[in-house]
């Protein structure tokens, strides 16, 4: 019984999960994005990790059961597996996960009936969150606002930063020789890695090289976002990349929770003396779809070596009520 | 601040944890167990448990913070890496942590102080919960009743199930050569793997090469009380073996939840476009004291397979008031 | 959309409860109940506990919608209102509910259609799990075991320890007059308190007058449970107890929760100033099925103060495997 | 220790909390609020509320104590009582608590040293949290613009929608004359209540008899930012009012925990059948400090009822970037 209503709210939480979804997806679609969207969108994002809290809650009501509860019934739920569900399977989808690992050779709905193979393959057609977030972030208009490169800049900054750091280790009579050279190599790692991301010779062979999937230019849009959050523009924009990487840790923390009942219920992997970690890897590291959103900080610089935005930019970041 | 807060309240959640760990290995290492003692073991491996969820709610509190949040303070930080905490190491050892993965060639100790480095040495010399649990178990006093013994009666009742099964398999019109082939190899696969582990000429090799750490007669005694967690005398002890792999699987979670927070603070490893994973597998697969406990499911029987218990076991595992 | 799923699983939530709920009255009706089936008892209670938690969670969701959202479909909502939830009253009463606080001199179901008003009038009928547990409790065998009365016994130690707080009261130096008759007179309340609720003379009159619902001796039987918990034969009857609180203090905390964000959805009461606290005082107060149990720790006595338990009661609460 | 470790963890997040609330009145303490600030602000005032959640989980620790484990130091807690945290006085007063329910005829302050007793009293003298948000929401610049009055647009539309609504009772078949006449009264009851409340006729005396805190200007301009969320520039002030009333609450639920966790381990007042409600009532009711706030739902309009924004003020409600 409680396996089935268990069973039966998660569908129910994947049904609402997935109209969220789609609202998401269809305030982002419109090419020029109203701002009176935005907050829409935030929320929408903000509601689908709530919900996923609660999903995390539900594997703690299941975990009431003992492994002998479960084989109680696990005789009458062969062949059909418990996470083969379809509308987990859309979400992805709709999400923009790609490169699914899969067990054996088999294709990912391989277990489905042909109806719901259908439904799956068609929500790989249309555009997923990632695209719609990508075109987004490529569209972001303060790159360039007259003079201002935002790449230029902050490139300055960075090397600037890494430069102090450099001397401060160099000076530095704690350190000995090994130390300061290691220091040293990796300062000079993040301004090189920087340049192969975000310089103009960056192609998409050195991002591909990089497992890079966001645009060299919604990167750097997400950077500045993330960098001035306290711009009145940029208040909205930073609280939704901020709920993307919610959203998508919580699917890869939904993945490795799903991974350990399962593991707890039916027991380890005959023979090998060890549960199967293959699942488990791609649980964390692979099925995730703003990974590069995740990765960005390492060329986050802290708040008083960043560069400061021109005066026409910050007149365009804000609001002009009341002054007319 | 919010950062020294939540690292403060860390480490009062560790110093409990320990105090509950230590009255639990007090109470387990009477040679005799007083079964008076049994229920406040239970509720001392519950209360760790309670104290695992808090501390992963305390870790989405962090998480309020941004990189950039981060970064104001995190030059302050170094070289003290904040997952250093003594009092967790001393924690992993009292439970019975082994073989910890480490970065590098350095001993796991490497980042702290003499003084650390001392208290964490002594925490491995006592016997740790996993050695008492095992020692508690050995004890089990049901294994061998008169001229009952469960090895054999649980072996037989193994066999006949696989038998059945196999049967069914045979006379299945559904499956095509391939797959009976197949559930027939895996069935064949339990039963060996059975005798491997539980059978008289189980020596410690073949444990070994299974990467078990329990003894065979502990791990016997687990499927016993596991299988018939409803007798009177079994109660408790299937709710301790429950709590165990709770605590285990909470530690795990918590090293995971851990590993997600940093990389989403300081980003990804720079130049390999990808977050290391040597850390989160090892959370996962390595890091797990009572994984032997996890994986027993792999031999349970649904409860119309399991072996009758005889009457005069069942007699030594009621109570007997009234009835003088 | 939000609202129709929370409303979908919460009725999916109630059905699950309602299953545990019919189990443990089940289990509990036997007159003579087999230990064998107090630790399921156990598991069931606690299980719905687990699903209260997750239920207090489920309305965190519902709290990302605005007032403003919920206006959008309100209309459409009225006249049925969310909270008559026919399994709700179903539950209440399978709970032992009685005297409900009700809005007008409506009757509870008055919102209800007529065949859903036959179910609950039909829920009343049968035992609940109040009647249940206090037979259970009527029958405890260790409030008489040869020479040894349990309530005379611990009249006694209370007794003594009243008298010997007595005197250290009157011998600080630290206290008024006044602040030492405030102390005495309470010591000698809660003995008179104790004499009425548990003495010889305690007729239903006086019980009547305290608004106790339990049996006298039931409430006896509590005590001792709850006194001497790590006794192997009341390890699993004082969990029980617990977990009936545990209960009890949900419902509570849902009709809270309920009333909270129902105040947050539609706003105070108009022209009155101040939200309308009767259902909310009802929630806590009166609304709760084993207060009985929940009061009692007034009459509990610090266990080194507790009378010892005679040889031959402890024989009776402890297993002899092993021994014969 | 369980207590204590809480305790002292319950003053780490106290202290937390109080930082937080001063860094918000702070940047509300502008004349003129920077819209730069008020994302700060918002992340304050959510991560209190997030810290509360944490702080409800905490007591669920607490819970796995037994009133008897309680009872073994609760002697050595007299007469402190756990519940007088200086801290706590301090985070009422500077949230903007007055009029505090008190026991008996003391000060609320009666349990506290003389040293925090001052501190107490200076808590009192600076401006509250409700203070600042008042003149925050008195300094609201979209109240009148132009031609534009809210509150005249408000109140046309309001009077239509009731218009509309007393035609659909008036024309209703459904509806006997009873239930007719209710629901005109009620809408007529809403009309008046907000013309007491925000006519021009409106003086302090019905608002006291109304037993509001907020000016009348401040609540108006609560309602004007309550109706369009979606108007870029309203976008974090409704999300500062919805996260003002989740601190609110936050506390209510925390001293409702608090008296159902003391009444779980000291049991019922003494003598009475009940235990005390005076305590809880206050906990719902009267400590709430933005209770204007949850109360306003009842003069929302639905959306498609509201008066349309004219388009010079929706041109100050948004952003010009790249449009120049």
């Amino acid at each position: 019984m409680l396996f089935i209503i268990v069973h039966q709210t998660f569908e129910l939480w994947f049904k609402q999960i997935r109209w969220e979804l789609e609202a998401v997806n269809r305030r982002l679609s419109s090419t020029v994005l109203a701002d009176r969207e935005i907050g829409k969108i935030v929320s929408g994002l903000q509601r689908i990790a709530r919900i996923q809290l609660l999903m995390f809650e539900q594997i703690g009501v299941l975990e009431t059961m003992t492994p002998l509860d479960f084989l109680d019934f696990r005789d009458r739920l062969v062949p059909a597996s418990g996470s083969q569900s379809v509308q987990f399977r859309i979400i992805e989808n709709r999400l923009g996960l790609r490169d699914r690992v899969t067990v054996g050779r088999q294709p990912y709905t391989a277990a489905l009936s042909p109806e719901h193979q259908a439904m799956v393959a068609r929500s790989e057609q249309e555009p997923s969150l990632f695209d719609h977030v990508e075109r987004w972030l490529d569209r972001t208009p303060f790159l360039h606002v007259g003079e201002f490169d935002f790449w230029t800049a902050y490139r300055e900054a960075l090397h600037d930063l890494l430069g102090r750091e450099r001397r401060t280790i160099d000076a530095s009579g704690d350190l000995d020789d090994h130390a300061r050279a290691e220091l040293r190599a990796r300062s000079e790692k993040i301004f090189s890695a920087f340049e192969t991301l975000f310089g103009p010779e960056a192609d998409q062979e050195s991002m591909t090289a990089e497992k890079r999937r966001l645009s060299q230019k919604a990167l750097l849009a997400a950077l500045l976002i993330s960098s001035y959050p306290d711009e009145p523009a940029l208040q909205l924009p930073s609280r939704l990349l901020t709920a993307l990487i919610d959203v998508d840790i919580g699917f890869a923390t939904w993945r490795y929770r799903h991974a350990l009942l399962a593991h707890r219920m039916i027991g380890g992997k005959i023979g090998t003396g060890r549960s199967d970690p293959s699942y488990l890897e791609a649980a964390i590291d692979q099925h995730r779809v703003f990974r590069d959103l995740s990765d960005l900080p390492t060329y986050f610089l802290p708040r008083h070596a960043l560069p400061a935005l021109p005066p026409d930019v910050l007149e365009q970041m804000r609001f002009r009520y009341g002054d007319d």
